[in-house]
């Protein structure tokens, strides 16, 4: 069964982009770059929700940025397609994920945050959670974790203080 | 002038207590106990809004239980009163603890979250914030930060793992 990693920059206070969607916060540095590369090694597909989609389109980044790496786009409104690198699906993404990880390859991504993301929470699919938290309150912005019907238990695997003063953590996700 | 430390534990999303105020999630451990012992002697006085005081009363465990620690309760609705260790302040609390800060003594905890401690961090009177971070989803619960007004950066100071799976994190807030 491929392992799912939900993977975020996120604030302090729990945001991962500011209202207007602006991600001008984030901080890099060698140690980071250093892990997202390792990490990226790992995974050959890439899940995301609509808005996250849009959003990493409207700042034309491409987001397909690795070869062989396919992105799938959850969306109830944009019309089902599949294309170069990225498919639109537009039905039962519980169903579809589901599939997706007990076929062969390797581990899979889950991009973005919010709503799309509680989904998956709630349909027991998400294996594992890497956060790379900022020395940063926001004060308002996208939020990283919605509300969720029920409580999620997780076992920290690894927490990293990287040089640019965030704080790296991996929880697995008690099943 | 005297640091207020806002100093909590919290889930990983963002949650101090569940929405029944239950915080029967909390995990202690030696070290744990060791890092609260040693903050304890670096204050004399213990800022709190009227619902933490509440739910500390609830719970009947003491709201002063360490001698020698005042304990002031903002309020707008209780009546002024000041007893055994325990101060009602109904009157301006921004103005009220920008005096506290001036006057001599140790340093000043800020407990409980969200509406207090909102009101605190956008009068810029709150100098570190101190989080033990739990590894658990709550789902819902009573936020730790709320909306802000402004942005607050932050530099971390601390971040330690604990051997009960919780990372404890000092930040400095950058006035």
């Amino acid at each position: 069964m491929r392992k799912i990693t939900f993977g975020v920059a996120n604030s302090l206070d729990n945001f991962i982009a500011r209202k207007n969607h602006e991600v001008d916060w984030l901080i890099f540095s060698e140690d980071v770059t250093e892990i997202i590369t390792r990490f990226w090694k790992t995974i050959d597909t890439v899940l995301m929700g609509r808005k996250t989609y849009e959003v990493a389109q409207s700042q034309s980044k491409k987001t397909n940025t690795y070869p062989g790496v396919k992105t799938y786009v959850f969306s109830r409104t944009l019309p089902e397609r599949s294309g170069k690198g990225v498919q639109i699906v537009s039905h039962d993404a519980v169903s579809f994920v589901r599939e997706l990880k007990s076929q062969p390859g390797k581990d899979i991504c889950l991009m973005g945050g919010g709503e799309f993301a509680r989904s998956m929470f709630e349909a027991n699919l998400i294996d594992e959670i890497g956060l790379n938290i900022h020395p940063i309150l926001l004060g308002s912005g996208i939020p990283l974790f919605f509300e969720m019907e029920r409580q999620i238990d997780l076992e920290l695997i690894e927490s990293q203080t990287l040089k640019n003063g965030c704080v790296y953590v991996i929880y697995r996700v008690k099943h």
